[in-house]
């Protein structure tokens, strides 16, 4: 583990840069290393973001200019929100042994490497980023500010989601005033539904299920509705949560077909509940108000699973 | 006009208050009157929220113990997020006469006193609140934060608007620092829907209509579907943007029926449209990304209506 300052110094003391970013690369990731790769460059350093064939378009506009296909042989491999060797990006992955230097906020942390600043109670990693380059004493210009505006919007659900802070505001507020154009950005990540989207909602809708009185409520997706609705992955991106966020609703079920015929349960509870006991009884786990398990049967089989230990709890009515 | 020092002064120098909302009371006139009510009794006055017969249920925990049915003989009434006399709560209303403060976000705020605060550079009327209450020395609270909280968050949609400033997240983070718990809030007003939404929302999706390749979308909300639904008036809340919140739609239009066998058009446009200028053609008006008109002919009516303007200036084919 380092400090900020170690880390700090480390970055002043080399002169050419990789960053890495995480498999099924998301805003922090992504933001993060084009804010890091902008203010090195800044500090008139070499800098790249390696190419992560996961990119997905909309991100294209954060990453123009700052991506490279290759890592030269002199260059210093820095990752940011990577968690795990297995959250590499499949074209990270061979270089995990030349990573010098990770930055992330998951206090699981568990890349092999000792030069790592991990700061758990950040919402996003780009909290710690706009640290760094604060420290560096990078001038925040515009699309850094919006990198990493980026990064902290899409952690925290636009600011919606337990992990946001006291700090998480104030980083933002300091982006906004070094000008970054924030609006088009909610606008574009948190206002904007692909019509295949909504039409996988207003079936779900139709297909709902409730229990106890409402409390209760239990969606199933069959893989078939995602070809004939031409859903993409982004498409169906928290989906999960889609029955708990309905008025009323304590325990939300999503069941969705995975490999070897397993239905696969993700189970999102309020206060009164906790998903983690509910999924462990299963098999499963996580945490206490969203947790999973997979079962045998497929979809058929988890909604009668889910449903026997909701009626052994005694939360639904035996059946 | 007053500056904020005045406007303090004259809070110091009175003891009894009676605060009023505005019609169909929000997050951001309900929050504010909660939080000036507080900081009020802190500082030794007697105070209270002049009851208003449009409260909703999901307010009440922000407004309990607060609310008066009547107006005291000696009372100084102060009037929060309330830009004209139209705008008074049916309650508030015999009391105009008697308005002796307005504390206001609304640069257009026409309330006819000379004692009026109005920043017309804030999101919310919530960011003055806590300026203000900071100013006179209150210690914020619990309850004071979450009330402030509530307005500030409900009057930017969670950060996501475009009125959302650097000011509007350092409030945030204040109200964070001092104790405000923002997840409930953000849970309850931000990721929540009724049942009777998403079944109004599944059957819009069904009937929606795509023009010029999907960047104009056309959706008609019959009356006979709100009753049928039983949809209420938070159900249709901000049901106007819906068509435009579609991925690729640049032009989103909603026509709901209005009295005298009128449609009513809302209009909403991405930044390569004006909203304003296509009502205008319709004799309405409004914001460039925001407006509306009516026109004769119920929903049948404004749905050529709005396509013969569109086909007229080449956005839509000629039919």
């Amino acid at each position: 583990m380092m400090t900020r300052s170690e880390l700090c110094a480390f970055l002043r003391a080399h002169d050419t840069y990789v960053i890495l970013t995480h498999r099924r690369p998301d805003g922090d990731t992504i933001g993060c290393a084009a804010a890091l790769c902008m203010g090195l460059r800044q500090m008139g350093k070499r800098a790249a973001v390696l190419q992560n064939r996961q990119f997905t378009p909309r991100f294209a506009p954060y990453l123009d200019g700052l991506v490279c296909a290759e890592v030269p042989e002199a260059a210093t491999l820095v990752s940011v929100d990577i968690a795990s060797e297995g959250l590499l990006s499949f074209d990270a992955e061979p270089y995990l042994p030349r990573i010098a230097l990770a930055v992330d906020h998951h206090g699981s942390n568990s890349l092999p490497l000792e030069n790592k600043l991990v700061e758990a109670d950040k919402a996003a990693c780009g909290e710690i980023i706009y640290e760094i380059l604060a420290e560096l004493g990078v001038h925040i210009t515009k699309p850094i500010a919006e990198a990493l505006y980026v990064a902290i919007s899409t952690d925290t659900g636009c600011f919606k989601y337990s992990n946001t802070s006291a700090n998480t505001f104030r980083v933002a507020a300091r982006l906004v005033e070094a000008g970054a154009d924030v609006f088009p950005i909610n606008k574009l990540f948190f206002d904007t539904k692909s019509f295949a989207r909504l039409k996988l909602e207003a079936r779900l809708v139709d297909n709902m299920e409730f229990f106890a009185g409402g409390r209760v409520a239990i969606c199933c997706l069959p893989n078939a509705w995602l070809e004939e609705l031409q859903l993409t992955e982004d498409d169906v991106d928290a989906i999960s949560g889609f029955a708990r966020a309905i008025e009323g609703v304590q325990i939300g079920v999503m069941i969705r077909e995975v490999e070897n015929g397993l239905g696969k349960l993700s189970v999102r509870t309020g206060p009164e509940y906790s998903a983690s006991d509910i999924c462990q009884a299963l098999g499963g786990g996580g945490h206490a108000a969203a947790a999973g398990a997979s079962v045998p049967g497929g979809i058929t089989g988890a909604r009668r699973a889910i449903l026997a230990v909701l009626s052994e709890r005694g939360i639904v009515p035996e059946r």
